[in-house]
């Protein structure tokens, strides 16, 4: 944004990279994600390699799926980590889990039976509920918090596809939201779309509002525009302190923030990058020759577009996915 | 850098980039930073395509290769566009220049015969001569920008791998420099290794030692770590107008920050994105079935180390590109 911005001032940096901020928690999201690639089609083997990678990599949290509903979408066209039961759950992480390595799923709000899908928490190795939404569903979404609250779990929620949202309407959302349980709001970039200024604008409303209540705030970026890693980034400047990242940048369209460039920037010694390479030469190169994901030109254009990138994923799968000049043409009439 | 910050205070933004900066200039580096990549070996056909391109899409300067001394490198060894004769340009350019993209090339400290092979700008297509140095070459760069601003050439300096260069040195460098006629001085990450707050502590420091000369300033960034195009965005936000951008984000390694995506996010009208897509499904796409160019886990490694991407370019020629663990291991030794 604000190309014209003339020399704008900017506070002296107080440059001290040599440490870190212990709060700063990373969540790896790379099945729940990336499983928007392939409707969550992951063999076993694969899920548990990149349990086992995050958990020698010092990752906080792994997001292992969906919680969806299956009166909305079926078995038959879904792998299980699309539902997330608790049977296919404890077949990943075994007898002994890992103890640093807290465990969550993704709730979609109107597509999730929380009710009876979501057990007490002494019942399931889960420690963590993130509640997506829309901002029409906030009403939802808010209850879905409180009901996973009630039930001992921690609570996050996204609200998705803010950069097409009103500011006013935005802020009634986090205000509702505040006066939830939820314990992190997340500033979620959909649609690959934002610039660092608007990251950093929506940082100020969203703390603004949670400002007093304990609450923490969280950052999702995706990678149309080359810039999830730099919003993350900038987000952490902010005082953001909880991170999404996919391994390979792993995930839907243009993917995610790359989990071995952040644990790279990140200084606090008990992350390691070293065992998401191994990771990403075993199980990620061998992917990128079946699925297609990570920034090309039509991610580009459907984020500098601030659309889903709905039409550039199907442009990426039929046979025509590099006529880039054509999906142009087409996304500008 | 410094996740340690907590909250860190931030003015208010002063959003309007409904408008532009006029100031803003674009340099198109594709055929000089992707030489180093083929020696040069581009055919005419390559070589107009670009130029073409970057006249259509309303791109300032385009770099057409280096001036090297032909006692230093071979003709045999190199193209045509590492030597940049008269001849060889004028046959690209015709005999109706695009009147609004200006040409130069770029000019190495101690490996270019600037007293016999820069001519006279009267005698030359070319408008620019950008002078690149190294720290410690710094006398012969002021003597450089001397003899082609007394031939007539506007002149630029790019400071190369000024992330491994000590600050007061910097100065000292910068002191000398701004004595000169040079008219742009750059900030150049050559390593790909600068975050965001480190180019913004290079642009204040760069800016300190230009001001009241009327010098502008000028961002040249490598995408190691994802991070060319934003690092570039974070320059202009600090005022900086003069930047470097290849169609592709084509260059050394990692290469360089996309044209595409800079001329999406800059709002001056003249800039048209569509023929540097036209030209990337045209020219790129099948380039790169030959050539390996952009982001890869090597390319982080060097860049996170702050070390010249030489071995990880090696590896990535090798047939054993894709083994980043070794890769790894070695670097971190």
């Amino acid at each position: 944004m604000s190309p014209i911005k003339k020399h704008a001032k900017v506070e002296e940096p107080k440059n001290s990279w040599i440490t870190y901020r212990p709060e700063i928690k990373v969540l790896d999201c790379t099945i729940r994600d990336g499983g928007l690639i392939n409707d969550h089609q992951f063999g076993d083997e694969f899920v548990r390699a990149v349990y086992d990678t995050c958990a020698a990599a010092g990752v906080d949290y792994m997001e292992m799926g969906y919680k969806a509903s299956k009166r909305v979408f079926s078995r038959a066209d879904h792998g299980p980590w699309k539902f997330c039961d608790e049977d296919d759950l404890r077949r990943m992480v075994g007898d002994q889990p890992h103890p640093d390595l807290k465990l969550c799923v993704m709730a979609d709000a109107e597509r999730t039976d929380y009710h009876e899908d979501i057990l007490p928490k002494e019942q399931s190795v889960l420690n963590c509920i993130r509640v997506a939404t829309y901002i029409h569903q906030i009403p939802t979404a808010v209850d879905m918090i409180q009901d996973a609250h009630d039930k001992g779990y921690e609570t996050t929620c996204n609200i998705m596809a803010v950069s097409a949202v009103r500011e006013h309407e935005l802020r009634e959302a986090l205000a509702a939201l505040t006066k939830s349980p939820v314990e992190v709001i997340y500033v979620v970039d959909s649609y690959g779309s934002l610039y660092s200024e608007q990251v950093r604008d929506l940082v100020h409303l969203y703390r603004r509002a949670i400002e007093g209540t304990g609450k923490e705030l969280g950052i999702h970026t995706h990678n149309n525009q080359q810039l999830a890693f730099a919003n993350t980034i900038e987000a952490v400047i902010l005082g953001v302190n909880r991170l999404d990242a996919t391994i390979n940048g792993f995930g839907r369209g243009a993917g995610n923030c790359p989990m071995e460039l952040l644990l790279g920037f990140l200084r606090n010694p008990k992350f390691d990058q070293r065992p998401v390479i191994e990771c990403i030469v075993k199980n990620f190169l061998p992917l990128a020759k079946k699925l297609d994901w990570g920034y090309s030109i039509p991610y580009m254009i459907s984020g500098q577009l601030n659309r889903h990138p709905r039409e550039a994923m199907e442009l990426r799968e039929s046979h025509r996915k590099d006529d880039y000049l054509a999906f142009y043409d087409r996304m500008m009439e």
